[in-house]
């Protein structure tokens, strides 16, 4: 049930830190990215065809250093595409706030289109916490359900 | 307008209850799905291409029922695509939200990726009413627009 | 950060604005569109193949008369393809708001199907302003990343 100001505040700030993690890291702004989790997030990345293999990073250094070798490899095989554009956009829908005393779960989807249409899919499964007036993610879960191309 | 802290919490528990359809009903939680409705909740299935053959359901037992027959013969469609994961994932935008005092209309788009791809895609019109403390869905109107495949 | 009621109801205003725009557009209702504008609102549209190319239009019904000449000519293109439906909807995601004391500034994505399935996308950016209680586009730049078909 929402049923209070500060369950809406909850809410709002956690579907602005979500949109704010795609809209720094859609302009490869990855450190901007790295500030919507708390200094000891972690992120997980996985593909759904290969669900064994999880990649990993602690903490908000970290998280730069892998998302900045993940956007290297997408890029390199971005650009092998004549004249696909070299933008990412991840539309994030569905957004599911499961809100508690002192942290909430969101689950969400994303497809992300390109210079040559729609790339792969996923879902986030987060974790997040309040953190100095904000809510931030504590713990992101990406799963790639596929990816053409 | 939006003026006040009861429209914001009536906006935010109407988009959290659409959410719930789809978070439900995606992973296969009908019963959780027609909780998002009222006790005599209807659900109204029709498809652009076909639109005087209108699937209807009144009240949570017979949606559940009507679900579990639409989604048994999606399923069987789906399986016959060598490869396809079987997960659908309701991707839903551009929601509008109409107040009144003691309902509520609501407008949004969905578009469904499944393992192979853009499956099919539409609209829901809803009605929503307060029910218990949330506002939940009185009628929701499916249009599918096309399906592929 | 997001702190206060005003906070909240600003953003849910901006939302709902966003949102009316293409409830409106995609209906053809463009005087409707036109409404989701202040008075001396612009409305930009640029492709990104074509850049220096810049249609503006600067009042409300400046921006029905370019958008009626937009809706004409897409509407000619659509109907050479056989069996296509003429609606377009809008799939609006990842709208990321900074809100200032008396501006704010808005980006989102935007993905449009039609009876021919993923037909154009791309980005708004656009600056809202409070005026008679809400909150509406005072200026609206539109980018077209790609058009198929």
């Amino acid at each position: 049930m929402i049923g209070s100001v500060e369950d809406l505040l909850a809410r709002e700030s956690i579907r602005h830190t979500i949109a704010s993690y795609n809209f720094a890291g859609d302009s490869g702004r990855i450190g901007e990215l790295a500030e919507t989790f708390t200094p000891d997030g972690v992120l997980e990345l996985r593909r759904a065809d290969d669900p064994d293999n999880v990649d990993r990073a602690v903490g908000r250094s970290a998280i730069v250093e892998m998302l900045e070798a993940f956007v290297a490899t997408g890029s390199t095989q971005r650009n092998t595409v004549p004249g696909a554009a070299r933008y990412v956009r991840h539309f994030v829908t569905g957004t599911h706030i499961t809100l508690g005393p002192d942290h909430a779960q969101a689950a969400s989807y994303f497809a992300v289109l390109t210079g040559h249409g729609l790339d792969h899919w996923g879902r986030y499964r987060d974790v997040l916490v309040p953190f100095e007036g904000q809510w931030l993610l504590a713990e992101r879960s990406v799963r790639v359900d596929r990816q053409d191309g």
